[in-house]
């Protein structure tokens, strides 16, 4: 299969590139770099050191025989989307190129724009693109579980039955998004549903939970194809900036009252899930769902499983709440919906412990390059729009013993 | 009350920025005159000739006594914006200023991308503005009744009550639009939804019908006051389009089976409605929306009604129903609910037979005008990307003697 990754130079977009390369299909992808350009700006840098674009593609081309196929360029540019396509003549068409932070996008009326600019407008050339020069294929868009919000009934798979006033009818699930970034992936969904409607294209609309983990098995021993691990306020994700801040005996940091629950799952089973819906795609005209995500978590919870996980490797942790940056629901119902993965064959592992010490592990050699930037790991960009770095709340210190 | 009306130049912009200065409103707006453009860019003009701005404004003046602040810009520019409420210090903000219109968002990726960007854009940069230097300020914003499409079951106003799966929440209802512009609408309302929930901000979110109509009220006998009435495919609306096709004898053309059922209501209505809206703010934080129209009509039964109007006046006008260059149902359940202007105080005249007469003798006198761009009537831009203009249907010939 050939498979076009947008946003291949990201924390999943590397991944995924060496996974399907490892499993034989052909590889090609654009970025525009971005990414590593947004954590600058965040003061920030990688925890986990990674090469630049031409050092991954010749590490690439070293490891697996064949060459990437990278175009650097703006998926804003329609020009640039359309020759991609024309050029690589996708199977499978992969939307990782959206810029994946909710604070990134609080920060100011700027940033609310770009964000909402290049994730609609990125995915919207896509579509035209593939309708011009890749019709059969497969369009993959990564969205979030975040799209949904934390309504106070079960979220289903993108839809539901309704019954309404004693008539019935299936429609979209109805999306409460907490930041512009996550509205931007309920827009890009509503237009990729559009498009499957009216021009018969096949898409799977990923409603991904949080993702968490360094490594994963085809990146082998060469260091030159690890992927990034973020710890900043903008693009470090829950577990990664506990485990970030465990290393350097930073408190861990959960938001209000930490009773917030999202699901989530290891990286590795990120990439493993893209590559069962890319190896069993929908039928044309299809657009599916899914929602991905090993299993539900409550944040407090988390933490204590990493304070704990640390504990063993002789690290002293502790977690101290903070105030909550965001405009969020810190105690609620949450019972997603995650049938239609399993139905494919993903069995998640279940064991955040295990890839909780993995991670540690490995991010204990990149203590100093944590710390260098340990500024970063309070954030300051708040919901209200004020920009004022959070208070830890008093009375919420959890030592490492004491949580277990 | 302060009125800062975005998109001031347009079919609805400036007979409110009359309405409201009428009812003693002090008036302001904005607009870069883009409408003017588009409308030449799909090869037609105006049936009812306007003049410029600059005299407009000076219309304006002579009428009321007063100055129209008007400024010239750029929605997608966040500093006009922000420059131009921080200097007006409006207590409403009317947003008017979005592309209106779902064929030229259909045009090519170009098109819809703009559409997209200029929509959504412009309102997020309004709600930044108004965030900043107006946060008391109630924002009306233009939707569409399209926002929702066609379900099988009733249309709430905006949100519902779900209980589904034995648990109960209030849900911002389904919307599946059918066009790259009516999404940008969607995407614009759950970003309006989403600024009243973190900022406070207080907006009403009007899914409007159709609208019909020449003239109101207060745009008393001076010509240079008068509205524009466009008939080409994209920007001319149904009613409007089928009175042109009548005053120049082509044949009125409804789509397909021509049983689409939208609401529709007459221009006087659509701007009481607005000013009822703005005379009777939500409250800080509420988002509330409005299903604004005077009743469900079908197509063909508009086409009928125009053509026996036209018949009244001697014209010989008849119905033939084209192809339909969109993807839509042509016969469907539709039943919306309406109560929130009612609850408000409007109350339709559900006079269509009148407004049509008005109209048929507004548009005889520019019968030329119209004839200088007969060939805008049919359309040529489809739903699937082709670009080829709509053929008649066979056997659907229907003259003004038998409709009636």
């Amino acid at each position: 299969m050939r498979v076009f990754i947008a946003g291949i130079d990201g924390y999943l977009g590397w991944p995924l590139a060496l996974h399907l390369a490892d499993r034989g299909h052909e590889v090609g992808g654009c970025d525009l770099m971005l990414r590593r350009k947004w954590v600058r700006e965040m003061g920030s840098h990688s925890a986990i050191p990674i090469v630049s674009m031409p050092a991954r593609v010749a590490a690439f081309a070293e490891r697996f025989g064949r060459e990437l196929d990278f175009r650097k360029g703006d998926l804003r540019n329609f020009e640039f989307v359309s020759k991609a396509l024309r050029d690589f003549r996708p199977d499978a068409v992969v939307q990782l190129g959206e810029m994946p932070s909710a604070p990134y996008s609080m920060v100011d009326a700027a940033h609310a724009s770009f964000t909402q600019i290049n994730n609609v407008i990125g995915s919207l050339n896509l579509l035209f693109a593939i309708r011009e020069h890749a019709p059969k294929a497969h369009i993959l868009k990564l969205g979030t579980m975040g799209e949904y919000g934390t309504p106070n009934v079960d979220i289903p798979e993108g839809f539901f039955e309704l019954e309404f006033r004693g008539r019935r009818d299936r429609l979209p699930f109805p999306r409460q998004a907490g930041s512009w970034y996550h509205w931007s992936k309920v827009h890009g969904s509503n237009n990729t549903m559009f498009a499957c409607r009216i021009w018969g294209l096949r898409a799977t609309d990923v409603m991904q939970g949080v993702v968490f983990g360094t490594r994963l098995p085809a990146q082998g021993d060469d260091a030159r194809l690890r992927t990034r691990l973020d710890f900043d306020q903008a693009f470090g994700t829950a577990i990664n900036r506990f485990c970030c801040q465990a290393v350097i005996g930073h408190p861990l940091t959960p938001f209000g009252k930490g009773h917030q629950k999202r699901g989530f799952l290891p990286l590795r089973e990120s990439i493993e899930c893209f590559t069962l819906a890319l190896e069993n795609p929908p039928a044309e005209g299809e657009y599916r769902v899914f929602n991905q995500f090993a299993e539900v978590c409550d944040i407090t919870e988390l933490a204590v499983k990493v304070c704990a996980a640390a504990q063993d490797l002789g690290l002293d942790a502790e977690i101290r709440n903070v105030e909550n940056p965001r405009l969020e629901l810190e105690e609620h119902y949450y019972n997603p919906d995650h049938r239609n993965l399993f139905d494919l064959g993903y069995k998640p592992s279940l064991d955040i412990d295990g890839e909780i010490r993995t991670m540690l592990s490995d991010l204990v050699p990149q203590r100093r390059r944590i710390l260098a930037k340990e500024h970063v790991l309070l954030p300051d960009v708040r919901w209200d729009g004020r920009r004022t770095r959070v208070k830890y709340l008093d009375g919420t210190r959890t030592t490492a013993r004491a949580a277990e």
